[in-house]
């Protein structure tokens, strides 16, 4: 990915994950039998039985995509930010397994989650294997900047973890706040995102304010990803989003469109923050009612105009640093594809 | 503790426990508010309500105090050896946490376990908190081997994982073996307590030799400790030990002296082996039947003896290389302390 100039969104995250699978792989082989098989499972690469599914359901593999492309940035191969790319991806799925866990969701891109196959103690035991493998490869990378990496992917863990705190606060509280659930998403999203995006530049030694440039790029483009999480959360299509249909209103879960939606004064606004106080069961038909009063209550056209807000902001961070053409364009092509993608 | 040589093994553990304890709650701190609130019960800090418990209900330090000694046994101040002191007690109490949730154990110390208090959620996010704080106060560190420590005790983790998983197996199997057992406890145990006596000399710059014989030292006591914990599960007052009374029998978990007496031949070895094999709940005279029966198979000799021989080759771990008189008796005495403990 390091001369192409093409850009396309699809093939550069396709890139990343043949990058990154073989040395995720190689990590996961680390792992007991029992958190290995879970892992695999969860990865997508087999299926409950351990059989390999070569087109299986993957992640999009943004996270290590932006590594990548940050040890370019910083006018290095991107192989040099491959450590950086299988950290960030082990901790993005460590978080993945314990939060199915911790939410109850049983579905994760069209298939049963790993807690629901395996158990909740052998899923609480993958996810911590996944995350201490994280530190582990990225502490292996040879570079001397392997320390400072390290160290800032666990302050991101305890972001992610405020964050999801936050979130779990949130399911027993009436009401939160704007401010509140935007922190909540900077913390679950935005943490690792901005991490994702500085670890490459980090790792090859890349100049401070390029560090932040990419850093703050990575944290506004994880809200505008939240953003859009939440708008095909209720708006997008099951089929394609891998999620349960209706599944984020049918548990009145406080997500960015909700939130703005009813904390609006007016009569749509606090049907809204009815609703979500509310604790009766709703069938379909209610649950459309409820999609279609958020969104006349401005939830949709706002959260579809504030992640272009942060989609512009993330692009203005990286105007001040000085970065190589095409790792540029694959930057900005990949944020702008995560703004308009539809799964 | 750091000319002392009068060897006390409360006293060591004590100072230790007040050498850690500053730095354990300045790290705990910048947990957000769940996670902090949960690990200070937890930690035995605070109540379940969050009021201060200053004679509260600790940790025997065993670990921090390993850690420390072996930056003395290296040459240098125990307070070089402070960010591993608090890195190992952080990775051990993430452990239990998450230990209590999958086992399903509601006391720990005489209190309520954390999951039992605040839910399985809220216990899944602390424990992965201290485990990433642990990485985050070890990188810290101003010493240049932070990385390699960090890099052992990613490591020790997964052994520690491995060592859970392996415990989790065998409560779905009717039998495990007496080997799979040991490899069980090295991973469960003795992997954290080798890496918690290596890890001030690794922190220090001591030599390979030393920090290998430390490790050791600390892999044929975390041996010893097991087995004199499952001694203390079998035939330890619950008034001492904190834990209900009978619950590893009534559980039927395979603990050492439990494997070893089913491993016998024998008539009495046979009848362990098929209450291992049972699933019918026994009160509390049949449970005391059960536990006579497995000292009658040679359970409690056997495990007493197996502990003084891991002891003897702990020691004789540390006859081959040069370590200064105060640490050596120090690191001597605890370990002799762990294995004549009763609680």
């Amino acid at each position: 990915m390091s001369t192409d100039l093409s850009a396309d969104p699809l093939a550069i995250l396709a890139r990343a994950r043949d990058e990154v699978t073989p040395a995720l792989r190689e990590a996961v082989a680390r792992l007991d039998d029992t958190t290995r098989t879970i892992s695999g499972y969860h990865l997508g690469w087999t299926d409950a039985a351990g059989v390999p599914t070569p087109g299986g359901a993957r992640g999009k593999a943004v996270r290590p995509a932006l590594a990548l492309l940050s040890a370019l940035a910083a006018g290095h191969d991107a192989r040099a930010g491959l450590p950086g790319a299988v950290a960030v991806e082990l901790v993005h799925n460590f978080s993945l397994v314990h939060d199915d866990l911790m939410d109850g969701d049983t579905e994760r891109r069209h298939r049963a989650t790993a807690w629901t196959v395996w158990g909740s103690a052998n899923a609480i035991l993958t996810g911590d294997a996944l995350l201490a493998l994280a530190t582990e490869v990225l502490l292996e990378s040879r570079s001397p900047h392997a320390g400072a990496a390290a160290s800032l992917l666990a302050a991101t863990t305890r972001d992610l973890i405020r964050g999801q705190a936050l979130d779990l606060a949130f399911e027993r509280r009436p009401a939160v706040s704007l401010a509140e659930c935007r922190e909540m998403a900077a913390g679950k999203t935005g943490a690792l995102l901005a991490t994702s995006a500085a670890i490459g530049a980090l790792l090859t030694g890349g100049p401070g304010d390029l560090v932040d440039a990419l850093a703050e790029f990575g944290a506004e483009l994880g809200l505008a990803f939240q953003l859009i999480d939440d708008l095909l959360g209720i708006w997008g299509d099951p089929a394609t989003t891998g999620k349960p249909v209706w599944s984020d209103l049918r548990s009145r879960k406080k997500t960015l469109p909700v939130t703005y939606a009813a904390s609006r004064r007016d009569g749509t606004g606090r049907a809204v923050a009815r609703w979500l106080r509310g604790t009766e069961a709703l069938d379909e038909a209610g649950l459309r009612r409820v999609a279609d009063l958020i969104e006349a209550a401005g939830g949709r056209a706002w959260a579809a105009e504030e992640a272009s807000r942060r989609l512009a902001a993330a692009e203005h961070a990286l105007d001040r640093v000085p970065i190589p053409g095409a790792p540029r364009a694959d930057l900005l092509e990949l944020a702008r594809f995560i703004v308009t993608r539809t799964a």
